[in-house]
């Protein structure tokens, strides 16, 4: 079904055959989840049956797993682009386009091309992928849980004198119990001054008591990806560092509000931004509100002031403003959450307090 | 230093300037690692100082850690490939090379350069990045010591009845508190038919008295990575899988034997491979013997039968013979060595046995 949707947006932008290699969308299409590697391709010619490349070393899963195209296994001495231009040889075909490509292997079909013209069209994948179906919503709903569990035990372990990476330790612990297929993506917990940094990893470090401890992870179900933020301070927490989580916290929730099917994303984060810069801390927020989310952790729509999306129902988005101060340190706070017509549903729930411990 | 020596590959190439986009060689010369971000650039001139090109995100983290460059942020609207065509204005430009970079780039660059070739190099960057120092070393034998204990934990784990999961959950927690950044990839933990497929990831099926489970699974230290296989049976073993198991444990000791600096790649996968082969097995083994770590969990060189490469002392490669058989299982054996000069060196040293729990 979704490779015929796909066919749909082929056929209105007058595209022959359309070449994906990005592995998620792979999975998408067939239901073959692979780990990424340079034989994989789906071919999507728009005439005919997709064929999907694979290495011998994923040949067998494939044949298993992928549904809805043939299957071809590409050995070890060869090359999968040769087997594309192989495919590509119908002298009729004239646009081909792309999602993602190496360099020497665009160079090399665009080279080996008869009169067809090659181009890179990510988007289009993501017309379809930025809509989540109810399964999709399903999964990501049970990857949300799963994160929440991992929230919980993280600010569980936030105590002054433990370092970061137990922290972490403790959350993506929760998770696998709870059948994660590993995390979202790294892990971050920040303390201190490195709490100031948007991407602030996670070390061994000892959380000090007073100090801001940022903690950003996510869990995944089927190949679905949630993502949440907390930000809590260990012990004694002062009224300037109090001031900074609330603006940080209103700015969440003004953000939350105005989600619905149909704004402009620009104007989410215009929503959050106000009340941040109503603060004078405009220039501490140097990020979007945030971004689609599925399979991929990062992934369209994207959330800015800048940003040229509008919202769509049963986008999932993150909700994530933020305040970094270099020496004081920073707080974001973040929920994964699903558009609707009227108004966005959060996916995680985990309470929202400065607190920990 | 490392700058220093990358600018004597480049003078000896006639390469007069060189785009670094892989964050993993951006960490490795200027001491700055962050997530994958698109705008991070390391652009090294032949005759000049390197520019760093971070994101806002990571500014601040980049202006304490990076060294040896100069550093300029890449605000939200702008994009970093207007700047570095900004650097390449110099007319006198021929050569300029790089290793990897999106096509939309790639064609805007190439596009707006005045009279100097843009052209993908990425091997240039592995001639250093394949020889570890010692201060590398060190890093991956602490990586391989922290795989190590996860791989005890994992084994342990390992019970009719358990969920694949499950057993990932202990391996990682073991590495977690031991310090690990996080996996090196992510951990597979495959039991009964998917232990044949070479990447069988990790599921909530429950693991079965008799059958195969493959665990494979890495730590980072500092970014380093490890690398570590092992195939246990949960319970009784009959004599057929036995004698699979035996045959990949000769095949990884007899590639072992043969590493050294000096000897060709596709000569210690012969050696493994031609163990295989005895035994009627070639084509169940579909991969190569091994490949290298390091900063990325596979790197150069490749130890193929069709690899061209050479070893040197100080790579750091993987021995993993392997066979897979559809409907029984499979087999894999996996270390991480240091080549020496007349001998390897093991980094991952968890005692090889089919039993386990």
């Amino acid at each position: 079904m979704r490779i015929k949707a796909f066919k749909g947006c082929l056929e209105g932008e007058g595209i022959d055959c359309f070449i994906l290699s990005d592995v998620n969308s792979i999975y998408y299409f067939t239901g073959f989840l692979d780990v990424p590697d340079a034989s994989n391709t789906l071919l999507v010619p728009l005439k005919d049956q997709p064929t999907l490349f694979v290495s011998s070393l994923s040949f067998k899963a494939a044949e298993d797993s992928a549904n809805d195209c043939d299957i071809e296994e590409i050995r070890r001495e060869e090359k999968v682009e040769d087997k594309i231009l192989k495919k590509l040889s119908d002298p009729t075909l004239r646009n081909v386009e792309f999602d993602t490509m190496t360099i020497p292997v665009f160079l090399k079909i665009r080279e080996g091309l008869n009169k067809a013209k090659l181009s890179p069209k990510p988007e289009i994948v993501w017309r379809l992928r930025r809509v989540k179906d109810d399964q999709e919503l399903e999964y990501m709903a049970r990857a949300a849980r799963i994160a929440d569990q991992g929230m919980e035990a993280a600010t569980e372990a936030v105590k002054p004198g433990v370092e970061e990476f137990r922290v972490a330790a403790e959350a993506e612990y929760a998770m696998r119990r709870m059948g994660s297929e590993g995390v979202a993506f790294d892990t971050i917990v920040a303390s201190g001054r490195r709490s100031a940094y948007p991407h602030g990893h996670c070390t061994a470090k000892r959380i000090r008591e007073g100090e801001f401890v940022t903690i950003d992870l996510g869990a995944t179900h089927k190949g679905y990806r949630s993502d949440i933020t907390r930000t809590v301070i260990a012990g004694r927490c002062d009224p300037k560092q109090a001031d900074i989580w609330d603006t940080v916290l209103k700015a969440h929730e003004a953000a939350f509000e105005t989600i619905k099917a149909g704004i402009k994303a620009s104007d989410v984060d215009r929503a959050a931004r106000a009340i941040i810069e109503n603060k004078g801390l405009g220039d501490r927020f140097v990020h979007g509100v945030g971004h689609g989310v599925g399979l991929n952790v990062h992934e369209p729509p994207r959330l800015g002031i800048d940003s040229p999306d509008t919202l769509e129902e049963h986008n999932v988005v993150t909700d994530e403003p933020a305040v970094y101060i270099p020496e004081l340190g920073g707080v974001r706070i973040e929920d994964t959450v699903v558009v609707l017509k009227r108004r966005a549903r959060r996916l995680t729930a985990t309470p929202k307090t400065i607190a920990c411990g």
